[in-house]
């Protein structure tokens, strides 16, 4: 199609992250194609992951955020003379004619409209914050964080240092980010979910291990109940009222409830939109017109580990499937975006928290027929300084498949989380992981990662050589009056620094052949072992079984993992 | 096997890592079996890995190095409390009779001979540091670093600041753990290599660079040379003299060229030795005798790339290898080491150097046909105070398929390879690694992580996109007074700051199209590109093919994977 006498002409709608990935390949396949981006806001290409900490004061030159490795503003010149494409800024797209193959906009400041032909369009049009449909929402101190302009706004708001209390609504991956930046500007943070739970696509445990870790560094959070009104005086927010009653007395509110992609473009020129939402795009990254692609926040994607249509609103995966498309642009049906694997991260305070795949939940709801375990233990050996690192696996039964890994803590998560997740890309069973050959050296490992630890405890689970039980059934046990006997396998002097206080009899695994006869009579009982993080508890529980007692159970993760309030 | 009459014997040789992981799996299984395990040196379960930082003074509690992460020390006592294992240390093996099945072993400190029965029976008798064959290696002074008694020896030199220079022989991982640990005592290191090269297992432009950084650390290395003689005074080392006549002055040599395996007590029993010296054992870890299974460095195990057999005398593989034991011996044939991908890392001083799978040189001399692509890049943003990694990703051409990568750098190179380790095993091919779904935010990584950018400009070169000449190559043009133009793509101001001075021409990538007149005539003349990483390099050669220049290069990895000295 692109003949050396008829340039090709390519428009991309959207210059935040797929557009310009794709507009840029694109031009380095093809010197000669005539590129144009057409791009709303002022400001193109921005490292827009990066406000949190624009915001926090982790930097303070904005234009950071905009600017090229080697430290060049990506500005519409710098379009022009680096890549030879045309960058019109503070331009929206109006619609779309199919048919003429052009696509009109309009520039913003000047109402003037323009009419751009095309021979392949990209619509990487992004998305849109939510917001609550409650009373107030026009008062002036509610944010949201999703363009340049809004980290200015917050940026501004540290800055000036009048703010004393702020609530963030939404407790996801920016609600936190958020959090943690306005609380390093010295301001008091709630955070409120209205789920039962903060950061909804770990699990239950895991997700307490990070409230506590948030409540310990000052912040609060409130979980299971949303947003009834905003509240204000003279056009200004004093509190934030929620379901329950209880109003927030703050001056500032940042609402990161989610996004909802923006399709009115594609949906007014009649293209396919798909069942999550987004715009339906096939692998290439083609939507239902051959010669318009889409990416970004305004697609769905599909799911590796399902193959379901997902939703996958990350800036990585827009500009992997950006570069997809800036090579299909030039060469049709030759890159492939093949999905997602659902991995996510965020640092909360001094926490990393990571995903890669499905939680136990997710999975559970998805009908996989799964075994889980949780694990806890250091990064590196303790004499190299290892911190701690508290990850949940999920595997399907029966093929022993890795379906998802979640992992928090001080420690490096990120490094666990990457490698779990090229291993659910490859397909990799837990006996697989079990027998990885990864980096070992005390810098950076034990001698067996965390990795291969999780992926051990899993096999055990799953060839029914360990019985397990999360620390919330225990919970749940002990609250109810149940009827088990808790052991506590740990030296005396752990026992003595520390104890969970749920009724359990300290009996130190070394000692533990020689006090068989101080357990329960009766063999069917249920026995739960533990220790720091349930090697020990898993050793004991081994001599228990073969000593004829049936109902033998390991706390899984330990002390370590125990996400409630302890003894001291 | 195992009735409940007549518990199952099993004896261990070998207490340092596969042994014990084994005989602890195994009792895990089994509460009923007698083990026993035998151990040459006084300690047990040693952390032999952490060896250089407890020399190097990162920590000083000798124990740190033999307890459990709940701090006890596994001793024969704990052996016998936790885990009803029976610990014979300073014991030695010293025959095997397969016969009659038992092991005779002699308790070394008072000569007593014990004869011990066994059903079966692992091997882990590790391996012994290799020594050159030259005058003087009985002089005081001259150390390797094995046991922990060696560690004890030069931790005690490093208490006591005699020494001031020492000389490492052998400049691979081990003796560049024990440059930096010496370094840090104060001590002046040289590192005698034989070779051309140091860190073998790198290709030589990345081994040049880590070189460099060694040497920018005040420690000296010479390549191309090796030990002719250990020189000496009254019975002590005073100098080591190298095969060109150099003698280098010190109180100190440290030997690490290598191990060879132990098999002299396999030998003898008749089992069968490998093609690479190495116990032969087969997937379970068996030895050709059925009853009998080897582990750790005393074996060799099976490379999951080339098919071939290889020694892997690592820690990690150690104990994954005896964990499969533990399982074997219990119920045989029930669990698998598949084998190994060469993975391995190092910290050396500020950086870490990590390899997976196979370099170019290695893959080449085993007949791949195969692409490679250096990269430079940073960690994490710049806004975030990313840090630099330079890396050499190796694929197959045709399939595709991921073969190596190398990556080094102050930036975490660690996440990197295990997340390549993890691709390798999977058996992905670049273009998998390059649609990854990686965790991304601004703590942890790029947009697109670098592993992923990494596999992008493989896969570009893999079809023909840009053609790459590595740093060596440019060197050696330049030297050789090729008649090529070279062409530097920076900003005036990157330019002013640092040149490499090798005849280029700046011309900044955002001029370049407006300069095409400045570019030789001759359209076949080799034109060489490069800017800070070479993205700009990349984009400034495709505007020169599209112009008709039929013999563009870029330089891989830029001016940061410049490997000699630089004009500023």
């Amino acid at each position: 199609m692109s003949s050396s006498s008829a340039p090709l002409k390519i428009v991309v709608i959207g210059g935040s992250a797929a557009g310009p990935k794709a507009a840029a390949r694109a031009r380095r396949l093809d010197e000669h194609a005539s590129i144009t981006l057409i791009q709303k806001d002022p400001d193109l290409s921005m490292a827009s992951c990066g406000y949190p900490y624009y915001i926090g004061g982790v930097f303070d030159d904005r234009n950071q955020l905009i600017c090229t490795p080697a430290g060049i503003v990506r500005d519409p010149n710098f379009f022009e003379k680096a890549k030879r494409i045309e960058a019109l800024v503070l331009t929206e797209a109006v619609a779309i004619d199919r048919a003429a193959k052009t696509v009109t906009c309009r520039h913003l400041p000047s109402g003037e409209t323009r009419v751009i032909p095309y021979d392949r369009l990209v619509i990487a049009t992004g998305a849109t914050p939510l917001f609550p449909q409650v009373p107030g929402t026009d008062l002036a101190g509610i944010h949201t964080l999703h363009s340049l302009g809004d980290a200015d706004q917050l940026r501004a708001i540290r800055d000036q240092g009048q703010v004393r209390r702020a609530v963030v609504v939404g407790g996801g991956l920016i609600g936190f980010e958020v959090c943690e930046a306005l609380h390093l500007a010295g301001i008091q943070i709630t955070v409120i979910e209205k789920t039962d739970c903060i950061l909804p696509f770990l699990d239950p445990d895991l997700a307490r291990l990070v409230a506590n870790h948030v409540r310990a560094n000052g912040a609060d959070i409130i979980t299971g109940n949303g947003v009834a009104a905003f509240l204000g005086e003279h056009g200004r927010l004093t509190a934030v009222k929620l379901d329950n009653g209880t109003e927030l007395p703050c001056e500032l509110a940042v609402v990161a409830v989610g996004v909802r992609p923006n399709i009115a473009l594609a949906q007014a020129a009649g293209l396919t939109i798909g069942e999550q939402g987004g715009i339906a795009v096939d692998e290439y990254m083609r939507t239902s017109d051959p010669d318009i692609y889409a990416a970004g926040d305004c697609v769905e994607c599909t799911s590796l580990i399902t193959g379901r249509k997902v939703r996958a609103p990350y800036g990585d995966i827009a500009n992997l499937q950006g570069r997809v498309i800036g090579r299909n642009l030039i060469q049709p049906e030759t890159a492939t975006f093949p999905g997602i694997t659902h991995t996510g991260i965020c640092k909360i305070f001094d926490y990393t928290v990571g995903i890669t795949g499905l939680s136990a939940r997710q999975a559970r709801a998805l009908d996989f027929d799964i075994e889980t375990a949780t694990v806890a233990g250091l990064d590196i050996p303790g004499y190299m300084h290892g911190k701690l690192l508290i990850s949940l696996m999920v595997a399907e039964r029966g093929s022993g498949r890795v379906l998802g890994f979640q992992c928090i803590g001080p420690g490096d998560a990120s490094k666990r989380v990457a490698t779990v997740a090229m291993a659910i890309r490859g397909g990799l069973t837990v006996e697989d992981l079990g027998n990885a050959d990864l980096p070992y050296a005390p810098p950076y490992s034990l001698a067996l990662d965390h990795v291969i630890v999780s992926a051990h405890v899993l096999e055990n689970k799953l060839r029914g050589l360990m019985h397990g039980v999360s620390a919330a059934e225990v919970k749940q046990r002990v609250d109810s009056g149940a009827d088990c006997f808790i052991i506590d396998t740990r030296s005396p002097q752990e026992f003595e620094e520390m104890r969970l206080g749920i009724g359990e009899t300290l009996i130190p695994q070394g000692a533990l052949r020689g006090r068989l006869n101080e357990l329960p009579e009766d063999k069917d009982r249920e026995i739960i072992l533990y220790c720091k993080i349930s090697l020990r508890g898993y050793e004991s529980a081994a001599i228990l079984q073969a000593h004829g007692w049936r109902n033998v159970r390991v706390m899984e993760g330990g002390v370590m993992a125990w996400p409630y309030p302890r003894e001291k």
